[in-house]
């Protein structure tokens, strides 16, 4: 058997297509709440940070693309019902928090540390699937990925700190 | 002036409590979603670990309690979007995957494992925003909680690995 064919006959193949399908909508959503996180934060680090993000999700999109393309299908979207709610709680926090910026900072970071928690937690999820469908080369994209999220959470926890003692600093 | 005064003078005093309650509805929420999650479970293993979770989730709850009172404010809930279309997820996945019980206990640890990230995101948070209020009481509670969910993701990590070692063991 071929390893396409190893997969689609894997008892897990419908739960890796659907997840799939929902982490590649949720890229897809963050492709446009991104430019608007940008743009709200006052920090440049944290801006920087957004936008840096944005060009590694749009190849997550890609890889992801390429994921669909070794399953032999067409690259489908399934609406992510928690990564919606996600990007309604940050715009609202961006509506909420105009009259400070450094708290809008802080608002902004924590919303986009739970976006990469999911992310996480579903890039995690996707590896331990195609390991166990013995899919070596959709587990080393996908690892790619998960490995891209951890740093940037790890870059936004670093960045939370410095707001702190920023803070501590200036009192 | 009292700490209770120290942190409603914070500017970070609004954002804490917004993030707050949203954490309450959704630790609220999971208490409901739970003994459904454990009663669709099949491994006895995974059945338990979302037994004791519950019980851990309702110390979380009064916890959160506590939290509100060091405040000086009465416990409120805010609708947590996110949590809504993670218990959705959950909720789906159950239907979905009646036909094969070890793929419905692998969907089962993806759904808990992004509920699990979703909350060590919002603790992660909600304990770097007290330190900044310095308030240690309220930092050592949601620390306590952080611990266990982090400790939650670990054990449904080890249930998905001896899921998978079980998969290779049958083949």
């Amino acid at each position: 058997m071929t390893t396409q064919e190893n997969m689609q006959n894997s008892k897990f193949h419908k739960l890796f297509l659907d997840e799939l399908k929902d982490i590649y909508w949720a890229e897809n959503a963050l492709v446009k709440a991104l430019p608007k996180m940008a743009e709200a934060s006052t920090s440049g680090q944290l801006k920087d940070c957004f936008t840096s993000h944005l060009e590694e999700t749009r190849g997550h999109v890609t890889r992801l693309e390429k994921v669909f393309e070794l399953l032999g299908v067409d690259a489908e979207a399934q609406k992510c019902e928690a990564m919606e709610g996600l990007i309604e709680e940050a715009n609202e926090i961006m509506g909420n928090t105009e009259s400070d910026t450094m708290v809008r900072d802080a608002a902004l970071i924590i919303s986009a540390q739970k976006v990469e928690h999911y992310e996480i937690a579903s890039y995690g999820s996707l590896c331990a699937l195609a390991r166990e469908m013995k899919h070596q080369e959709a587990d080393t994209l996908l690892h790619q990925t998960l490995d891209e999220e951890k740093a940037a959470d790890q870059k936004l926890n670093e960045l939370a700190l410095s707001s702190v003692n920023e803070e501590a600093a200036s009192e």
